[in-house]
């Protein structure tokens, strides 16, 4: 029997195959992304990463394991210090200020991506939760290793430096320590293994989603 | 000082303006709405029907006054009974089974919308979540006052029977008892009005993109 | 293998057979136990039956089978229709008013209870919910069939009535209701017999305690 | 009109004295107190340091402020960091192992406490958590303060050790920070302060509580 963490990547294959391929993606990796897609892109981040910690806050409320809780409180805190931080800096090199991100209204589907993961984190367990956030950190990992090559001529520096992070050792940590939490209670998850799988594949169909919000910059219809 | 849902309804007005006028909303109340588009917004209607029931459940859970938890857990029981009961006989008429209907995917809006509300009586205070279902039964009376004439004409006995329930009696009183039991904490609520405007403006959004959803028959991008 | 709620009443035999001969029962049975001994445990019992109400709503809330959410919204809200109408009858037969109970401090072990359910009900799953409050509902099915028999010569009428409820064919049924919702997700609860158990067995062992702080008219020590 | 917190703190005055004269606290702070109550102390407070972490998450999830969220996230991680690490080495100090701990079951007093918090956490809004969370935190505070003089004479070093973290700049840092964080919000929580003070002075009658379940080494009666 496979790892939990396999078998759901396994089962939203198709799904990553177009995330890895999206233009936003491969755009932004060779340098040729239009600026104001970037921008729209970063300014609906903030959002994204507030909702994250809240989701992850969550999560570690209903954990039982103390050292579980820690790393996962670890990746809360890391969001709201560090990032944060990080993407104070990226909005200056931008021209951009946290007022203005703050007062931006977020688009229909970063807005739909975000409640998925509340309302998943709020109404289901702590794996669950897990499950609704790994495709996040995951398909960047794999984002950042499958576009590696091409970023060497990336001639944007704002791009180069956004994707090394990626790309760090610290990062890949990360992902691997979301993914053994989780597999290492598979005996216990794996009864539950089609409405994880259900959680995974819609979280990714949004990760594919929020790449092209952001490649049409998506506005509300009304 | 007016009541906080009068409040609430001119701060979304522009919105509900659109949603009397959608073609879905005219089609249906004229009878030239295609049968196809009906038979799409009935089936995504269940799993709508049955999160409102979630959503009610959970703001009761949070209530403090036993003939208001009452008045709500009513509802909320209305929705799982008499409601399903008529849901059902409704799909009969259609040719629909609730196996067919339980198998469909969620549409992208319906899933944003479903998920805005459970988001919203998770996370929130019982009163954001009775401002967030709000919408959902008092447009169903207003739509049905705006267009009560044009039902004499229909010429399609479903959607005049489906349009008959949102202007009996017993509807209105779910509408004014919504509204009253806002209305009686309006003191204390007052002080969080921007936050209230703005998750009932959201909802209302929601409204109008769900008649906008089924007139497109909208499916997933991916 | 056993149904669920049988490992369950057997891990938890040794509280159950103290509560049947706890003094405060069996001479309520008998029409030995002093009046205000009874008045003490019926106004602790409004504010447990709202909490008992705000549960089952919660659990609600996370269930997925329409008919079993239909099931547990009928139990809520008869707690705050038919049992609440009830209890105020009880009250005018014991010259009280709701006014006094709605006044009256929470003893300690009612309040602790309470908050143990609270808890489990909202940070656990629906079956860990149900788990907790199906000691509080079968035990008085047990306690009234036990002493059955000594109601005949109890000449209290006032504890003949309370008694007579809990031997009705209604009352089996909700009972019987709730065994059964459990029992049928059997399969899928069976790896989580240990953390299940200890909530049952938790709960009992509140139920025996809130029949001895009724007895003992427990005060707060500050 | 005074801040927040010291309307809260003003309110529960009666039960704070109290506390500060509690035998336990008394001996402790003296160097008299036997050995077995404070080995009982530490022991049941593994699980509440754990609570104590929950609570923080549930808190954080439901607050909107960056930096807020982050404050109450560094908090939560101490907890499970630092503060877990300094817990082990008591119990090591003291030659008990984790296992013991986790293995000894919360007392009566311990476990009505820690589902009081959890409940309000869960089930009320951000700033009804903190103020829950408050008592724990200030009255150790107020506790080392009060007894400062006397430890400079206590002959027992785990006392003097245990106690000398009450009295450090950081520690007071942590009990301003949450004063501040409540504090700020006094306009938005001022129509609420009846509530808020209820909070209060129900988790300062746990403290004390707590105080005097580890005097009498508190067991459960069945």
């Amino acid at each position: 029997m496979g790892k939990i963490t396999e078998i759901l990547r396994d089962s939203s294959n198709d799904i990553w195959e177009r995330i890895l391929k999206h233009p936003f993606v491969v755009e932004l990796f060779r340098g040729s992304l239009p600026p104001e897609k970037f921008r729209f892109y970063v300014i609906q981040d903030y959002n994204y990463l507030v909702t994250l910690t809240r989701c992850q806050a969550m999560i570690a409320s209903k954990l039982e394991e103390p050292t579980v809780i820690r790393r996962i409180l670890e990746l809360a805190l890391a969001d709201v210090s560090t990032e944060l931080e990080n993407y104070n800096k990226l909005l200056n090199t931008l021209g951009l200020s946290l007022n203005d991100v703050i007062r931006a209204r977020p688009a229909p589907t970063s807005t739909a991506y975000m409640n998925f993961l509340l309302t998943t984190c709020a109404l289901g367990g702590p794996y669950e939760g897990l499950v609704a956030i790994l495709p996040c950190y995951w398909t960047y990992l794999e984002i950042a290793r499958y576009h590696e090559k091409e970023l060497a001529n990336n001639p944007v520096g704002i791009y180069r430096d956004w994707a090394s992070v990626y790309l760090s050792p610290e990062y890949e940590g990360i992902v691997m320590d979301l993914r053994r939490i989780i597999d290492d209670t598979s005996d216990h998850l794996m009864h539950d293994i089609s409405r994880l799988t259900s959680i995974f594949r819609q979280a990714s169909i949004y990760e594919f989603m929020f790449w092209d919000m952001a490649y049409r910059m998506e506005q509300w219809a009304i």
